[in-house]
């Protein structure tokens, strides 16, 4: 099938982001494939644009990690039924495009009263909170927590989590003052700098954004049994470890990165959420927040934003106008 | 109730250790008193010793946290049954003496086959085992495994769990012949240096005693999902930490110490260790390797033992030639 796609050279500028006309294989065993309605813009599309952030072996070399849209085509092995489904997915690449294909068990019904952008911006957000947070991290609703990035990607979905399971600390950090008070109309308890200071031992659970020198500190700011989620390196990839409090306090670091995962994992984590986070989206406890919608061919411009950081909340390419 | 004990002054040396009649109290609600007959030594004992691992502020200020023995009283609440009893135990500290009083919950019975001072040393090894690899680490038969010390005081109990499960690389390191030969026999599918080096991604999970500078380079030998236990800082407490390698691999750091874990965590514990471990204790498929036993009036030759790392298996003390 033809297709429109965002094609790029690793290393590029997003402004040599270009729409080309290729090839689409059809989907593959236990595949479909989605005519595309939106893709979400990632900060992994930029640091994959960039080239130091190489896909996986048998990933797309195509930008765009989650999409939402329907089903058109159905490889071996996949229900009939889930020809014509209205559905959000990760996708192992090629997201920016009119089409892509993807595992049928990476797509996830839109949740009841949703539009089909808001449902865009919830797999790699909300899959990556699940699968490094709730299930290896362990976070539950009793967790004193600090979210390094309230009003980030991930952040802000955290902190709108938080809130909805009544957790009893849900501290965030931002800098400029439209984030700040975003981060407090979400319901965050505390708006603090990202160099803190921290209390020694005020939170259970830590989502790190940052890495960096800082990292030492906020280890020390783990109450016993903590943990620290590491999610991004935004302050460097340099820290030494607080050892001694490691194992006195039993504390946990844990990295993450949800491209990696076994697609088997990723299968149970969609179905986790479906269960789990569905109904908190239907009933508005959870709400997308969407900064802008550009079209496929500014896929550049929307690379733009993410880089200088001026986006509050999704940035999504809206695939609609291109030619099937 | 007047018992026997060892006492000491934290800073002391080993020899100056000393056992003194004093009184016990009677057992609290959900405690009982163990009539001791055997008391295991472990190396938080000495670090205790010497006043570099303070007791938490509700535990006894005396040595020994584990014993095997009889319950002679049973504190408000335990069941009438568990008077007469003989079981292996946790203890608050206080160990080291003809009696003790502990939670009832972190009792398990003497595995069947097993004698009393094999008993003794079990839960300390352990539980630190259970509660801190299994559960928190999640240790598995089919992951490939590294120990740090295998044929020590937890490196040899894990081996032969690794031996009992069929996981598929179980590589220990030890450097006197005398201990490589014990990992040898113990079935480690291979012996190396403390040292290293490691090969890059070959374990998924690593059993670390050493910490130190070295840390970094035994990160780096975890595969996609690795975790490193942290139990000990042989090497130091001075580390930096691969974060890039952290994210990109999806890696887990956890820092681990049995004693200050919730006294309901531990009692959790036991009863899972009783299902799962104790029947591979009975096949003797897991065997507890006993070093020497020496008298309570000998707990600091005990001591000076482990300090020189000469034991090969456990050190005891035998509370029973002790008056009641």
């Amino acid at each position: 099938m033809r297709i429109d796609a965002v094609v790029h050279s690793p290393g590029c500028l997003a402004q040599d982001l270009r729409l080309e006309s290729l090839e689409l294989d059809p989907p593959g065993p236990g595949e479909v494939c989605i005519r595309v309605a939106y893709a979400g813009v990632n900060r992994p599309d930029i640091l994959q644009r960039q080239g130091t952030y190489p896909p996986p072996d048998d990933a797309s070399p195509r930008l765009g990690l989650e999409v939402s849209g329907e089903v058109i085509a159905l490889g071996s092995g996949v229900p009939a039924d889930a020809l014509g489904q209205r559905v959000c997915a990760l996708t192992p690449g090629g997201g920016y495009a009119s089409a892509v294909n993807t595992h049928w068990g990476h797509c996830m019904p839109i949740p009841h009263g949703l539009s089909m952008a808001e449902a865009a911006a919830l797999p790699e957000a909300l899959l990556t909170l699940w699968c490094h947070g709730v299930q290896r991290g362990r976070l539950s609703p009793s967790d004193r927590c600090l979210i390094m990035g309230g009003a980030s990607g991930l952040g802000h979905w955290l902190l709108q989590l938080l809130v909805a399971w009544g957790n009893p600390v849900r501290d965030a950090t931002a800098q400029a003052e439209e984030k700040r008070a975003f981060c407090r109309s979400l319901g965050a308890t505390a708006v603090l700098p990202h160099s803190g200071p921290w209390e020694r031992g005020r939170y259970d659970f830590i989502w790190d954004i940052a890495g960096g020198a800082g990292l030492e500190d906020r280890l020390m700011a783990l109450a016993p049994e903590g943990r620290l989620v590491l999610v991004g390196l935004m302050d460097g990839a340099q820290s030494t470890l607080p050892l001694p409090r490691l194992l006195s306090h039993r504390l946990t670091v844990l990295g993450a990165t949800l491209r990696g995962l076994p697609s088997m994992h990723k299968a149970e984590a969609c179905k986790a959420l479906v269960a789990e986070v569905w109904p908190l989206l239907t009933e508005r406890r959870l709400v997308a927040h969407l900064h802008t919608t550009l079209s496929l061919h500014a896929a550049g411009d929307a690379h733009g934003l993410l880089e200088r950081g001026e986006q509050l909340g999704k940035v999504l390419l809206c695939a609609a106008a291109a030619p099937e």
